[in-house]
């Protein structure tokens, strides 16, 4: 029953049918735009509500800003910045009319508005209005928004032109204190990443030309898919003074002067759902890691005779009053009883393919005999992969193997992160050669052909160009750098800096 | 220490002055829009969360479709649909580039896309893709997201451009199905406003001329605000096959024929917190109901030698232990321990324009006494308003003083509304000399010159003008009906039915 196409033979169309088949999300008619479905948008409510718990718990409060924000907010910006981002969807009418029997816009504005792609320029108006002294600083805000940017190329989660995201934003009174806070928003990426998408990351600090425009420092966590291309995950900047300017966002300092602030932001979006489907889904479709799951454990009737219902349902009834209480990751256990019209091997393979962590199948023989046929997602077709279990056992053990199963997904993509890290690349030749490669799947316990290199670079303006030639990113300048010398793998320049290269999304 | 303006003074600035005070939201420079600010967005996440566990308890996902739909997708409804809605948000150009050193609109769209004002269109071009045979029948999805009309006259909750909602979309295999559901929706509305909102509302349908365009029946929920003024709280949409049909939402039923599905939708938005604010705010700012305040328990230290702090810090500490696992409403208790580096008096003051529901005081005579010093918003100027508890006292009562406030305040909001409704006005003559009445502030325990009337109406198609002439509107037509007859209060013509007449906002 596996997927139409294996990851082995087409990746990309892998990629999508995964999602096809977990009914997860679809393109809409609307160009380049997604519609999110429930088991995706299940997924993402998952992760919301664990990162919006660390935000909150961290004193951070949510807020709710424009959507539309006026084009002239953005003149400063285009004549400054390099990098500009020029693709962006812009409202110019306010009004539908008929006109021959056709509807068209109507209504001119007299200054067009930009849909957010981001909201540091319309946050940072109102920051300049919250902020008169250092009294009223720290501000730390959030907000869960969507966001549009008018991608060519559109896929499912990975770059849609509408998507979903949380956006920290924060000034500070000192430059140290907003560092800190750019630094905490990195490690919370960290640990949503790996603790609870089950996806391990590096961490480090973006190279001068992958900035976002206006930070002074962009700090990223990068994942490794299964083709050995990298995900960028999570980003937060430090924008130092540069949008406090801006928007005069000033303040009296203690010593009674008047200073600009220094301004924070940071985001994850609807992507991470992209990460998690290309670090954790197999052939047979989506594997969903248990922490995030809408339903951790999903229960399949297997009625026979329609005279082994009632005694089999009212035995599921007991099942599920046993697991009612049980807390894995300290929340409540999400159950599904399946109680659909369909056959129940049908049912079994629709949650196999959505990725369902814990199928429970029961039946009268189960009922009969007090047990439950327990099938583990990620053990698939392994000789574990499904067990009998008396219900006691299956009581008392639920929680632990949810966070098991949690925990094996993790070691399991950590052991692939690490074991396709290239270190022993050191010349520019050797870097070609390897690169000369196209990324394939790489199949867990085995190398890659192409995934990360960890070597040197010169930091030299002239090897973006070689880069954007090759196809090539710096994924990010690890913040653990050795003490030696060595020649950059793009120029042969002597080079001391270590940064990770890949291909990417 | 109340606001600079009152209800009776100048009710409209007594509302955006209530609003400001308590900082809960403020116009942006973003024309029209607003920034809900922590306060404000805190109080919606608290009726979002309650509403969506309503939702989901009853079988309805979540999901999370595009904000932009392409122009087309509206001829047809401009073509057929009587009152289509024309003032929206339109984009028209996907780029930005700078000519002459002026940024302007560049890349037509070929095909302009609206800002979603509702998502009806692009949900039920989704649903027609899902939906083949009756076994994939209902359907019952909702999206919280926001959305955009193109108000002229935009105040801060009540109509801004852009808002946030929740939407509710169904389809189903009957007529009568999808009645029941849009039913359901009602009473889910119904049970959000009094038993959340602490808001009682009338329930009924909408006259014709008042319904969605497209719909066959519109049902709503009527709140009364302090002014004697109707606030359309909620709306909940049958519309029979109409929607179906332009989308082609078709499926085979058990009798295998092909049949259009019935379709409902219903909302309520952030619009909910103006009739909170309305309902319930006084001369002294904000009053918010426990089971939406982002915090139900302020505690204020008070420290008047800076060598007490410690004791009384620590005593603080050992109440918000006390409190830790209280339960009110079900869910977690609330507290928020206000620390700022800021006068007492100055923090009771800024919770009590915030209208948090409990305010404790804390000093060093509090913690030799092992006491608390209790102010209830409610009763603020009130002989009760301020008692003294012992910490035993305290800890027992807390959850019963929570549930005993949100009682309070549906009750005293609901006498408002039962003793403002006036029915005995039963001809055209004495109906006019009331609306002639302008409204004001209607004092608790006084009835209002000027707020609802419950009486006849004909329901010919000229008392739609003679209304809009009169600036009244027909809130609803209640479900309970008397079987009497009497004059049209509009023509004086011969009419059976009850209906409430209103201004409204």
């Amino acid at each position: 029953m596996a997927l139409k196409t294996s990851r082995k033979n087409n990746y990309p169309e892998w990629y999508q049918s995964v999602i096809a088949e977990a009914d997860m999300a679809e393109n809409s008619s609307s160009p380049g735009c997604m519609v999110v479905k429930p088991w995706g948008y299940g997924i993402w409510e998952r992760i919301r509500d664990v990162f919006d718990e660390k935000i909150k718990s961290a004193d951070h409060e949510n807020c709710y800003f424009p959507m539309f924000i006026p084009l002239s907010f953005f003149q400063k910006e285009a004549e400054h910045v390099d990098g500009f981002a020029k693709e962006m969807a812009v409202v110019t009418h306010s009004r539908l009319s008929m006109k021959d029997g056709k509807l068209v816009p109507d209504s001119k504005l007299e200054e067009p508005l930009v849909v957010r792609p981001t909201s540091e320029a319309i946050i940072a108006d109102s920051f300049s209005k919250w902020v008169k002294s250092y009294r009223d600083l720290p501000v730390l805000v959030n907000q869960w928004a969507n966001v549009v940017r008018w991608e060519m190329r559109p896929r499912l989660f990975l770059r849609t032109r509408e998507f979903l995201w949380q956006e920290g934003h924060t000034a500070h009174a000192s430059a140290k204190e907003a560092e800190e806070e750019t630094k905490w928003a990195l490690l919370a990426y960290r640990e949503l990443c790996e603790d609870t998408l089950a996806m391990p990351v590096l961490m480090g600090r973006k190279p001068e030309h992958e900035k976002f425009p206006g930070a002074v420092d962009t700090y990223c966590v990068e994942a490794m898919m299964q083709d050995g291309k990298a995900l960028q995950a999570g980003t937060s900047h430090f924008l130092g003074q540069n949008f406090a300017k801006s928007a005069n966002i000033s303040f009296i300092n203690k010593q009674n002067q008047s200073e600009y602030a220094y301004t924070s932001s940071w985001g994850v979006s609807t992507r991470l759902i992209g990460g998690v489907i290309m670090t954790h889904a197999d052939d047979e479709g989506m594997v969903v890691p248990p922490r995030i799951a809408p339903y951790q454990v999903v229960i399949v009737p297997v009625i026979k005779k329609p005279e082994d219902e009632d005694a089999v349902m009212s035995y599921i009834k007991n099942i599920q009053n046993d697991l009612l209480n049980k807390m894995p990751f300290g929340e409540k256990i999400r159950i599904k009883l399946d109680k659909r019209d369909k056959n129940s091997v049908d049912k079994f393979w629709e949650w196999t393919r959505k990725g369902a962590p814990i199928i429970l199948e029961i039946g009268k023989r189960d009922a009969d005999g007090n047990n439950v046929m327990l099938k583990t997602r990620i053990k698939l077709g392994k000789p574990d992969g499904k067990i009998v279990l008396s219900r006691e056992d299956l009581e008392n053990s639920i929680v632990e193997r949810l966070q098991d199963i949690q925990k094996e997904m993790f070691e399991t993509a950590k052991k692939r992160l690490i074991s396709n890290i290239r270190t022993d690349i050191k010349t520019p030749e050797d870097f070609e050669a390897y690169f000369k490669q196209s990324n394939e799947w790489i199949e867990d316990g085995k190398e890659g052909k192409v995934a990360f290199v960890r070597g040197k670079w010169c930091a030299d303006p002239q090897t973006e160009e070689i880069l954007k030639a090759m196809k090539i990113t710096i994924r990010c300048i690890p913040f653990d750098q050795p003490n030696d010398e060595g020649v950059c793998l793009l120029t042969g320049k002597p080079a001391t800096l270590d940064v990770i290269y890949a291909r990417s999304y």
